[in-house]
């Protein structure tokens, strides 16, 4: 690497990072439990930030290459450093601990574990709040930690944390944004936290699945995941994880009072038309398998809500599903929800872009004569960006087909539907699919793929890759 | 539809196609078996042909829309009339018959027998000779019958048949180029046919297995496909599948004595390096199951060759290879081999685009200033190229989807990989693939739509589109 001012600056988010130890420390204390599990890796992660914080020099520019990279980077020493109270607490080993950490910090909640019942609570809170803390990005940190001298150095870094093509500068301060961002961030899931109370969850249940939720995660604290739960808290899941999927830019524009704008929003529209198209198709071809129709529209609700903002909640099996429903899930999966959300996937928008160049394309080859621009939510979009969103997509693709490749080898010989299942769930951030209920007996290669597979989907591909292409120039 | 000239352009075609019907006519007479079934459909096709010709008026313009449109419905109608003599002869149901016609016209080769031993010789005659019809293209006949008055109006014919960006106009006339492609392809199946008759296979078979290499089609005379062959006539059959993979340009190119220019072709290379490569590494995961390294390196070349160019052939069970293998090989189908070659796929040439396209985005996303072309063959591609590829590979994908959802609706109840298989086979007209054998038990909607999509996916969707979208129109 040409410069080392990204080490400062990842000292400097794992100094902020190491405060979020003090939690599971003391629902640790609240429930007797050890605490040396949280107490360890918050000296280290101190210890390590205040080291690269005070060895490096800051230089004043900082490119958008650098910004990747520091947001690469925090991700992987966040993940490694997450996964030592699983080591500690549970005696997992490397891989699965890594895995396990990864999952949660990229809001995944696919698990190595077999039986959750049997972990600490304090464990179990850490699991849970790792969604939360993924859920706005580890970079809400690293951008509340970098002191913003210019606004363009700041945009690289969010660039690579939501590169969605309608995140739209709301408020003239990024810091300011994000802060809104984090408010209703933290109303909405406060909000969901009491509304499951109303619904009869215990406090420490609550608690969780609302991490869970904010975070479009998907840890649960029991092995059936949600499916014990009330059916108004079910309800409230299901409606609770679609807002999480919805735009972060539209609550602000609610806020805001501009319930015109707010309303406008065609990926809004599309995320509801087909949230409702793919709910109604399912429930048809599934109600036959419930006892009564409620059952059959709250599982297709609570589901397709769960898959498509990619949570991986449950309430109940999902390898009931015919074949049909199994395809239409693995492509909700893959677009997911909409851009400027927690969610997983490639997105709404970007989804909706790829459709109008299509479209565009395919009218230029009849007409050749013909120029048509493409508009998206009112806007011009300009071709660097519809560019950059067919390459993103394309490039979705292989990694996609590479990670497939790979865990193909794995000794369990997978065939192809498994190898699928777990691919796609683990890149889209979703965490629960077909088949496959945890990733226990998977190897460790295999595991420590689908791990990096999370954080690449998570990232959004970039990142990363800018990261692993400037390891080998340097 | 705006236009009746297309009606009479489809008229030409089919007094045009009429006559390949007096080929199988010529060998049920050898055999001595009933001429009917081959008579019939060419007194129909002529009429029909006359009729079309007759009644509607040439206008002095075709558009590209229109070259489109005559494309597609010649496709369809030569398809059914086609599936005449399977219905009269063999008498199959229309649906049956129809996805078989499809099959060989389109040189997919999957088919609904389940033996194919037992048919007459006249019409496995006619089943092997669509894939030579459907090779080089019924376009050829559309192009060798209707008058080149202008050039642009046969450019828009020729474009939808053969889209590669790299077909370049090597002489000056269509019509020249055409006579020229067209000798390189009989040549090629003489040699073929003769280097088989030296292997020890019989005359009939010889013919059979040639036309069947020259379209990559992949329809045998046995049920048992290429296996009771020698191993001599195996590697000619082998080392033939993957010259017709070639783009002809390079064979035009050799035949001036251009060695330079031909041996400068980059998707050239990018072929013949990958299919190495993968037959390597079929070899290493294979090589165990066979009796000794030769067999294991035969069937390994044979079966890349036979995948990668969408023909089909087999020599020996597919099903032994592993999840790995098969990801592979389901990838290689979908790539297949050269554009301006007999293949199906979404060719190499686009591949290496849509991989240079990704390439300059990222580079562009990290050094947002610099400026990078995009060069193919030595050549650079200019923006519209660039869109037209990347739209057609997400087109692409989009109909693969649409297909495998379906599909998934047949009361067979398929799986995941099941479904796959069946539709990466059909739609990138390679005809063999893993699980399958042949397509006998599916629904008729489920044959109908893959007939539906074997001929999509050998006129490389536009065609069709165009048509399906007109319709609507008119």
């Amino acid at each position: 690497m040409k410069s080392k001012t990204v080490y400062k600056y990842l000292g400097k988010v794992l100094i902020g990072f190491s405060i979020t130890f003090i939690f599971p420390m003391i629902v640790s204390i609240v429930y007797h439990e050890h605490i040396y599990p949280f107490l360890i890796p918050l000296i280290i992660t101190l210890l390590l930030g205040i080291i690269l914080n005070y060895t490096f020099k800051k230089r004043s520019n900082l490119y958008a290459k650098e910004g990747f990279i520091i947001v690469a980077l925090s991700w992987i020493m966040i993940s490694i450093l997450s996964a030592i109270p699983y080591m500690l607490n549970y005696h997992l080993s490397f891989f699965d601990a890594f895995f396990e950490s990864a999952s949660g910090l990229s809001t995944t909640g696919a698990s190595i574990l077999t039986n959750v019942e049997e972990l600490d609570k304090s464990l179990l809170f850490w699991r849970s709040f790792t969604h939360f803390l993924g859920g706005m990005g580890v970079l809400a940190f690293v951008m509340a930690i970098i002191p913003l001298s210019k606004k363009d150095k700041s945009m690289h870094l969010l660039k690579a944390e939501m590169p969605g093509p309608s995140v739209a500068k709301l408020v003239p301060s990024l810091k300011k944004t994000l802060l809104y961002l984090y408010g209703i961030y933290i109303g909405l899931t406060l909000t969901e936290f009491i509304l499951l109370l109303i619904g009869k969850t215990p406090i420490f249940d609550s608690i969780l699945i609302s991490f869970g939720t904010a975070g479009t995660g998907g840890f649960s604290l029991l092995n059936s995941s949600l499916a014990t739960y009330t059916n108004f808290s079910k309800w409230i899941v299901a409606i609770f994880m679609l807002l999480f999927g919805v735009n972060f830019n539209i609550y602000f524009l609610l806020l805001i009072r501009d319930f015109k704008n707010a309303l406008k929003s065609e990926e809004l529209r599309t995320y509801i038309i087909i949230y409702l198209i793919a709910t109604s198709f399912i429930v048809l071809n599934t109600y036959k398998m419930f006892d009564n129709l409620n059952e059959a529209i709250l599982s297709g609700a609570f589901h397709i809500s769960s898959f498509m903002t990619s949570t991986g909640y449950s309430i109940g099996d999902v390898n009931i599903y015919p074949s049909s429903c199994r395809i239409l899930v693995l492509l909700l999966m893959l677009v997911s929800a909409c851009a400027g959300s927690t969610c997983g996937g490639f997105k709404m928008s970007r989804l909706i872009i790829c459709f109008k160049k299509i479209k565009r394309d395919l009218t230029k080859l009849i007409h050749p004569n013909m120029v048509k621009e493409i508009t998206f939510e009112g806007k011009r979009v300009d071709d660097d960006t519809i560019n950059s969103t067919t390459s993103f997509l394309l490039l979705y693709v292989v990694f996609l087909i590479l990670i497939m490749f790979i865990i193909s080898f794995d000794p369990l010989n997978l065939n192809l539907s498994e190898i699928v299942n777990a691919t796609f769930t683990t890149f889209a951030n979703v965490g629960l699919c077909f088949d496959i209920t945890n990733f226990h007996a998977f190897s460790d290669l295999s595991k420590f793929v689908l791990s990096i597979g999370m954080l690449l989907g998570r990232l959004e591909l970039f990142p990363l890759i800018v990261l692993i292409t400037n390891i080998n120039k340097s």
